[in-house]
């Protein structure tokens, strides 16, 4: 006992002792913001996350209904009333809504598709029925087809190799695709691509259903009517309203014909049910798949086609709609021409209770508590700005036009874009500008987890820790840094980081309230206090990581930037790719030669009818040498300016506003104006997501998908464009590290 | 087309100049040898194979029905038309048969397991009932338990400590378990020692019903219905006749009372069908199981126990039944007192076609043409055995009576031990004693695979290196040699290798004619010549395999024994044992450590009641020197022995016989008399079947199980008697190094 005394009262003298150190602030500075977060965690209320929960997601509340209006005007009369310059942005986009769905089996034993989600009386917002979206996928093109069906796994490329193996081609047919494994607009795309006419696309019971836990109501997870709805826009080539691409799609912006937007999808798509799903992939014969694309299903899984035909008609109501964006500034005391903006969208597919609305719901109460404190003399220097983004779920709309309506204005003022969509239960998730590492680090050291008492980030590692393989473990151990994700797709900081390059970061709580509800009607509030956050313990915890980040970022004497971080991470990206080079040359050089060899002729089974792979080009060497040089450039800077960041505090005002101008523009310079190759809305050189995953970000990725999809002159150039990147980027540190670098004698 | 056939010609002619080339053959006898093999292949015909099969399968034929006795007698009459001297050899043992199986969950839903598999109409001998034996596991307890049911996956260790962190205990209750992941013996002796007081046992859909493929008949995979029977006898404590270890079960052995017989399972045991088993996993609630527990079947898996308990009653019929071996003899005309032993068993479950008949036809086939050609000339230098054993398939009651009755006269005279125990379609699998590698490779080099046209060899090259991951890729990438398996438990092999010290070696081909019959009434005629191997093309070029391995052990001038190989796996199962030792003391400093810093803690889900794992004790550091030591001896010895091997072929008879004498009793001094620890029947020191895995194997089994059960001064015991077992080893080679290499001057 004595000795655990001991050990305690040191670390808590430790804790005093370096509490007044704060990234970017002087101890004064520091002293008073930590004792305003004292403050503001004091503040924070789980009841008022309860209560607007209820409210926001009391009706389904989708773009263009009478709730997501309603919930805009709520939150704006919120944000006024706390203090904040409030404005509803309005924009006009395509959104098209479905009129005719069918999906049928035909032959002897035909099937017709229920398409619908049941109420559930353990659910009381489920028979709101006449106010719910049917589930559909949006932007899927209108179409009648009759087909032949073809099981593609879950649908990405690789899956096409595989069946090209098996000799099936989905030419002329319609496909069947799992949920999972890729955003889901790469299905449709990539059977497109590959000749398909139609797609359908199920969610397996093994991924969200009965294979991961009890169904709803007895437990999370999707029953067999549930059923994931969702965009399938083409995405990963831009977001935003299809018809106005890279601009605000004010009421009177230019628009494109529908037939000529290039993301609109270009086959019919529907998302069913794994009931639906059952009776379809029952029909198929031809070979058993691959084991590793078995699902859940109580069946032998064929890739098809089997004697009967599929049915599939869509028909949908192209129209424009409004959105509403509540957009809530507080403007800063010194700096008010730097913006924090803060953002997490309010629209929903149906009711949508944990997707967006748990994250909506922290952010207020973080809006609020700072209101509150700016009334009783808490100071903010930069501008802090509020966002409520509509139509993040058709293609994140309302985030992407504002953003490119106010591209001229952002580019200059825009600091950094804090973003959440939702939160769950367990461990903190982030991801972002790798420049932002060592102060989220920080900010992961001050924030409690609310069922162990530990930091958040002890709790994050910990888990790490003991759910890593054992290779893994042993790079962990001991390495409690919170490595930040990479920003790939999939939430509303696209329009920021990827078209504008300002600095982004994505926060979530998760790990511990998994289930199936998402993007059905059962994302409701009665499935969210049941099984994802109940009491809402969790979503002030996101209040109180997501809250100090904006403060910090809001009040610090120099902005708490970190070159070292973001030159270690794109150098591994560097790595990386020069091993996915070597690797693809040598497992190329090795499938050659089997091939030659004759090795999977005779490896096959001669009684079913499967193809051996062809050869593929051979891979050259690409040259590296410039991006390496310009690396160690960036590297020696780096670290120059990180020797000296710490002077910074001690700087004249002026001094400091001039430095933390190239600290918060040093990620524009990120930004190539060409945009990557066939997709020139994405701009930034380090992040995007996969043209080919969606969701999963590709780093480096006009070198790296280059190399992935073998268009090697393309890797060479992007190279060549990455290397000038950091150039430029090098000089703006070189910049800052005149400033704060202390003049020779 | 010129290139082609100009290396075609090089390829015939590379072959005509090394043909004359066998190990331990000169070249006049060499000649002789591959002359007849020629004419051996040339008389294989796949109609008798087929004949015979339909014949011994046309009736259930398990220990004690009338058609294992018919079938035995048949072979018998068939082994003396071909010039045998047959004899029947009989025992008399323990098999017991069910009286009364109940499986029944009780409750509010009460079912009532069936138990039955229903005849087919595609499967002409499934509807034999009367004949059949109900499914059930030989040597389960009586038993009339009820109680509460506990899934416990497959039912194996690792099972019980995942069970022990979720809080569950077995103790006083009914579990579950898949097959699969061991051997099914296993499952209610681990289960019996935590505690349980039955056990049930199903076959998931995933592994082998329609997870894996179409089920019969449409398929090849196992039926809703459709359960596997077999042993759960503790056979890796001792196979054979539970009542009379280590001795033949004469008719007047003295006998143990069955109390007291320690490999009969001390629980109720009975294996079930999925369709069976789906109630009773329904019925389960408590912890969702981990994700790689699950199974294929429609539900939420679940570890229980529900709330309805289950009734399991099971009363045997402990009867002595008659054994029948067909043991027919060719002398050896040189050598009669040194035999090759060639063995398949011929009783299955019920009506067996695959498992064991379609070894055993090939079997029949090898000696029929050798019958005929030996009364054309061909000469056999040293005897051969052929043999049929009965009563393999509750425990390889037949062999082991046989080996333990002769065992005087086979430590003598026994030169190898060729087994198969059935055999479908696809790729040759080869196990046994690792002085036999190369020649077993130089076999692989002479067979030709019926579908593709390339030795079985390079097949299998192909189908290796096709089917290995990248990094297993890289080290198999022209590296054709066949690296042997080490023989664990399963077939016939055991009484000759593990309990005397008689090189053997086990075959088969596999890999295409997968299917879901095993130990059920549907291991058919009907499904055999549907999907396991049509045409009895692979039974032929089984009968060309075994048979040449029989037949050039019987007549190589210096039996092909190679030492190098035999020294490079071992010290590679050293290397293996130093590396587990020191990972498992890094593991467990790491994972106590994890304990002490409270990551278990931190990490889990505070909703779910689980328990983190408790320290575990040091692992201290073993002293491997002894055995590094001997195994340097050794391979100095070896390298010796085979560069002088090739001088033996030109020695006199007398020197050669007793060169041979040392090289195949060489295996002998592997052999320990005092046994492993715990079960003194194995007493080979490098070859046992897992003490946890039933059919696994484990090299080095005294000290690798040491290491594995934590059991630190077995560990180094064992080092210390594996290393002068080496030493012994190496000493024998000493010696017939002396006779091959040249006099010095």
């Amino acid at each position: 006992m004595m000795r655990f005394n001991f050990v305690l009262l040191l670390l808590i003298s430790a804790t005093i002792i370096n509490a007044q150190k704060i990234m970017g602030f002087n101890d004064a500075n520091a002293k008073t913001q930590l004792d305003w977060e004292k403050k503001y965690d004091a503040q924070l209320n789980s009841k008022n996350l309860d209560g607007w929960m209820q409210f926001l997601s009391s009706h389904p509340h989708h773009v263009g209904s009478p709730q997501d209006k309603a919930n805009a005007e709520y939150m704006a009369n919120l944000f006024r009333s706390w203090g904040y310059q409030t404005e509803i942005a309005e924009y006009y986009v395509l959104f098209p809504t479905p009129k005719v769905r069918v999906v049928e089996l035909l032959g002897s034993k035909p099937y017709k598709a229920k398409l619908e989600e049941p109420a559930l009386k353990e659910d009381r917002t489920s028979g709101q029925k006449a106010e719910q979206l049917p589930s559909y996928n949006a932007y899927s093109a209108d179409g009648d087809v009759t087909a032949d069906l073809v099981f593609v796994n879950r649908g990405i490329p690789a899956d096409y190799e595989e069946l090209e193996k098996m000799g099936i081609d989905v030419k002329g047919k319609i496909v069947i695709a799992k949920y999972g494994g890729s955003w889901r607009g790469i299905k449709p795309k990539v059977a497109y691509e590959h000749g398909a006419v139609g797609c359908i696309i199920y969610s397996d019971p093994e991924d969200d259903g009965y294979g991961a836990g009890d169904v709803y109501p007895e437990g999370a997870f999707r029953p067999k009517d549930g059923v994931q709805r969702g965009s399938v826009m083409d995405m990963p080539v831009a977001p935003g309203d299809p018809l106005t691409p890279g601009i605000g799609a004010t009421k009177d912006a230019k628009r494109l014909d529908i037939k000529d937007a290039p993301t609109i999808m270009k086959i019919p798509v529907l998302p069913i049910s794994y009931e639906d799903a059952l009776p379809l992939l029952q029909s198929l014969s031809g070979a058993v798949v691959p084991a590793s694309w078995r699902g859940g299903l109580p069946i032998t899984y064929h890739v098809g086609p089997g004697k009967d035909k599929v049915h599939l008609k869509l028909q949908f109501n192209w129209d424009i709609k409004p959105l509403y964006d509540v957009i809530a500034k507080l403007p800063g005391s010194d700096l008010p021409d730097e913006w924090i903006i803060r953002g997490n969208h309010h629209d929903g597919w149906v009711n949508g209770a944990e997707d967006p609305l748990s994250g909506m719901v922290a952010e207020l109460e973080e809006a609020r508590v700072i209101g509150e404190m700016v009334k009783k003399g808490f100071k903010l220097k930069r501008t802090l700005v509020f966002c409520a983004w509509d139509g993040e779920e058709p293609a994140l709309l309302g985030s992407t036009e504002w953003a490119e309506d106010h591209q001229e204005e952002l580019r200059k003022k825009a600091v950094a874009y804090i973003n959440t969509d939702g939160n769950s239960r367990g461990f903190i998730g982030a991801a972002g500008s790798h420049t932002l590492e060592p102060f989220f680090n920080e900010i992961a050291d001050a924030v409690i987890d609310p069922q162990t008492g530990v930091t958040i980030k002890e709790r994050r590692y910990a888990n790490a820790v003991v759910n890593a393989d054992k290779t893994a473990r042993i790079k962990l151990i001991g390495n409690k840094n919170i490595k930040l994700g990479a920003l790939g797709a999939g939430s509303d900081w696209s329009g920021f980081l990827q078209f504008l390059g300002i600095a982004s970061i994505n926060l979530g709580f998760g790990g511990e309230g998994n289930g199936g509800q998402y993007h059905s009607i059962y994302d409701s509030y009665d499935n969210f206090i049941r099984f994802m956050d109940p009491g809402f313990e969790y979503g002030v915890a996101l209040s109180k990581t997501a809250g100090r980040t904006t403060m910090r970022l809001a009040n610090a004497d120099v902005l708490p930037i970190d070159f070292n971080s973001f030159y270690k991470t794109v150098n591994d990206y560097v790595s990386e790719l020069k091993t996915l080079l070597d690797n693809t040359r040598a497992e190329t050089e090795q499938e050659n030669k089997m091939i030659d060899d004759k090795l999977f002729d005779l490896a096959k089974d001669p009684k079913k009818g499967f193809q051996s792979p062809k050869p593929k080009d051979a891979v050259p060497y690409l040259n590296f040498s410039d991006l390496e040089n310009s690396m160690i450039q960036l590297k020696n800077q780096a670290e120059e300016f990180q020797k000296s960041y710490g002077n910074g505090i001690n700087l004249s005002p002026e001094k400091q506003k001039e430095l933390n101008e190239i600290l918060f523009k040093v990620e524009r310079s990120l930004i190539n104006e060409k945009g990557l190759p066939r997709r020139s809305w994405y701009k930034h050189q380090i992040y995007a997501p996969g043209f080919y995953t969606g969701y999963g970000v590709k780093t480096l990725p006009g070198i790296r998908e280059g190399i992935e999809e073998r268009h090697w002159k393309e890797a060479q150039d992007n190279i060549q464009i990455v290397s000038k990147t950091i150039e430029v980027y090098t000089t703006q540190i070189k910049e800052a590290t005149t400033i704060v670098k202390p003049k020779a004698f």
